[in-house]
């Protein structure tokens, strides 16, 4: 069961380029397409006629042609017309609000008369032109509030990234997490080290030393129902940290989008923005791949985590300080599934 | 469940040639092979032994030869020596009746008092010099009903086989479904189109212009328990279409034998007979390498289609006229599920 | 259910020399690793931070360091340490008793107080200098037991080995069960034969002549759990058969520790230890060779036989003489089943 009255990345927009998409969001099997606008829509994957995936049709005149026998649906799942058939009295089917923005689909999946754009979040980073952005998508074998967890901690660093983002001083610096209104924030400040590879490698690229000690940050924000923003950088020694001039520091957000498909699987969009040289897509390509390759690293671990949490259902977890992100991120989850169903149990982890 | 007390075919002579089949069919794991005679024999895949498959083993002296003990099984199921042992007391285990013909070999996976070969269909285009046959087995993740359905209404090649035998002037064509007795027939006639490339193909081979309009028919016939044959061709137009003189058209029997595996997978033996240029094995080869490309266009569709079934059990399907034929097969399939297993429920699309 | 007050050989050094091992033994998912002092340590792979498997990390100071977020695991099940934490009043996970001889690491997963390592048989080929070991492992996906019928009963190298080690006469030498207390033994003699490949290579191994006939004999043992060591080889015939004078045969022990994982798959530690050239590395690879191809024979025909044991869960097998030696073994892991769990149902096939 999960939050369904809010905004979820559904996709990208090169995903639809080409033909329409399929994918299983919530528990909801979608087809993705674009209308004869070119505005996104999203319908049930499921043909009215026979049940055929939708989404491995074509799109024509603004509706979305099923690849099997030719029905047409239209972005409201009416069926638009079939050769030789009159569909007056054909079923319609459940169409979903849908948005693009800030380079992204944005899908909601539960009641359609809540759904309002004003609901997705405003992404400074993604509007304006002193930033750039670059990510991937990786498609992984567990609860996507396993995932949540990955990244309101991320003393994880230190040993699942160590030779890239990691370094001992993570999980020796104190974590603080606020809970403010719906949104949970955890923060480390780790003054005075010696940058790890990844950050000396943005230290060189923006022309700063990298072999002198730096104030380094991680402010990692959760809002519902599954985005993680982290603010990240290293300041040069002294200069104010997070506050330094921009010419002492490099920084950058790191952008966390998780989309669950199934209780036991998830879509995460991750990507990095930065406020630094924006306009050098070289620069933004080897970030991401940097980034693609260090987040892989996380893959295993979370579905075997997955797998021995299935298989141990009678284990009770602990709830360190550390965890205190991803614990407070469960209960706003949890408080938002007892809003749309009175009914729910809570998260067990949480 | 399965329609049992009918012909079934089980798998083609070459797949034993050189050593015992197993193949499960309407559920019923059967070892297939040949006797002392040559004949072709099936009997449950299980030694009465230690329950291990016997089709791994080897035929000899007319029997068949666990591989893992020894132990040998006649063509009845009854064990007819296992070495050092007495075997008179051991079970007997259940036999298939089956029969070698056209080609194919047949097998009866219900009350084998009621088996006889009489009921094998007469298949002319196997037995007449006229006619060359050539075919292949597909193993296809779905109901074996969703390709009939797929079969009865060919509709679906102008948007699954558009650059092959589908052309817009299929799903405009009105069809006509009938019912007699036991069998379906659903028809459709194009009068004076541009036939498709596979058509033009054979036009070409016949020595016929392939640039002309021609009259396109296309007759499926449905029989029981899961048999679609179907009637196709192009003759120039205005040449009284199917009743033209054999110098003016160009037509084959499209060849599909449908036999469940289980309640959602099944083998697809297709084919087709021609009746030009019998003895040219090469276009044999040629026209089955095309049409094998052909008919795998629908496996990704089927198997996509039973997952969206599968997932969504609540929805109500159409029923269309184009659906209409295979409608009737489903429900002549129905009653002779009931006429076998009063209890059975009714097919879900029928 | 498994006879959990015993030790299985759950892993050979090499497996756990780079990094820990994360093994599933009769149900337990268990994390090996060595300590601080070399010695071999065993807990639940399962971080009771947030439910990592412990495997995936590494050996510090002693302990088995959790890769996702530091938390270290002491042979003992409790927490050693984790970065900023006081670690007393975490829960302590499981420990397993372990053992390291004869080349194999032993686990008891049962009750820790009744461990006690002189409960491992003792291996006199492994210990001596005048003996060679190899072997190797393999993952199959079959109920233990079905090895043990397997090993128990070598009639089946007539039919699955029939290039290798089997020949006509085993099926046709009478076998012999013997029980005493909870050791079986199988025996098979067969005098004057030709030797088959495998034993025609040794001879000439051992500078005999490899086509004169030869007395050959096959003593299968089993003890609990699961161990099955079969006394093997062949003489030149009329000189006492295994009795015969060492330069006038050739023989080995072959190994089984067979390990159960879950219900339906089990870890095969096969081998062959000889008394013959021991200080010849170079023969001890290719005999692991030659039996490693010899064995991978058995494992298509059992994993299919458990499939078709699941499908088929009404069929009675048959007991014959030749199955004697694995439906005893059955009734003494029964026997301690029972002992284990009073409530314990029979084996289906003992």
């Amino acid at each position: 069961m999960f939050p369904k009255n809010c905004w979820y990345v559904a996709c990208t927009p090169d995903e639809i380029a080409e033909k329409p998409l399929g994918r299983t969001i919530c528990g909801e099997q979608i087809a993705f397409f674009r209308d004869g606008d070119g505005k996104v829509a999203a319908v049930k994957d499921f043909c009215p006629h026979r049940g055929a995936p939708l989404s491995l049709g074509y799109t024509e005149g603004g509706g979305l042609v099923c690849g099997y026998h030719g029905l047409k649906v239209g972005r409201d799942g009416k069926t638009l017309s079939m050769p030789k058939q009159r569909v007056g009295g054909f079923p319609c089917m459940k169409s979903y609000p849908v948005e693009e923005r800030y380079g992204f689909i944005w899908v909601w999946t539960g009641d359609a008369d809540k759904a309002s754009s004003d609901a997705i979040p405003h992404l400074e980073w993604a509007v304006s032109d002193d930033w750039a952005y670059g990510g991937g998508l990786y498609h992984i074998q567990c609860d996507y509030k396993l995932m949540i967890d990955n990244l309101m901690d991320l003393t994880h660093e230190t040993y699942v990234h160590s030779t890239s983002i990691g370094q001992k001083e993570i999980d020796e610096a104190p974590v603080k997490t606020e809970k403010v209104g719906n949104e949970v924030t955890t923060s480390r400040f780790m003054d005075s080290v010696i940058a790890p590879p990844f950050w000396q490698g943005n230290l060189r690229t923006k022309g700063l030393p990298d072999d002198q000690p730096v104030d380094r940050w991680q402010i990692c924000r959760f809002t519902p129902p599954s985005h993680v923003l982290i603010d990240v950088g290293v300041a040069l020694a002294g200069n104010g940290g997070r506050e330094a001039p921009a010419d002492k520091r490099v920084n950058s957000v790191v952008v966390d989008f998780i989309t669950p498909e199934t209780e036991t699987s998830h879509w995460y969009f991750w990507g990095m923005a930065r406020n630094f040289k924006a306009d050098d897509p070289a620069l933004t390509d080897a970030i991401r791949e940097g980034q693609g390759g260090i987040f892989a690293e996380d893959l295993e671990m979370l579905e075997l985590q997955q797998k021995n949490l299935l298989a141990n259902p009678e284990l009770r977890l602990l709830k360190l300080d550390i965890d205190a992100g991803g614990v407070h991120a469960r209960r706003i989850i949890d408080k938002l599934l007892k809003e749309e169903n009175p009914e729910a149990a809570e998260s067990s982890l949480a």
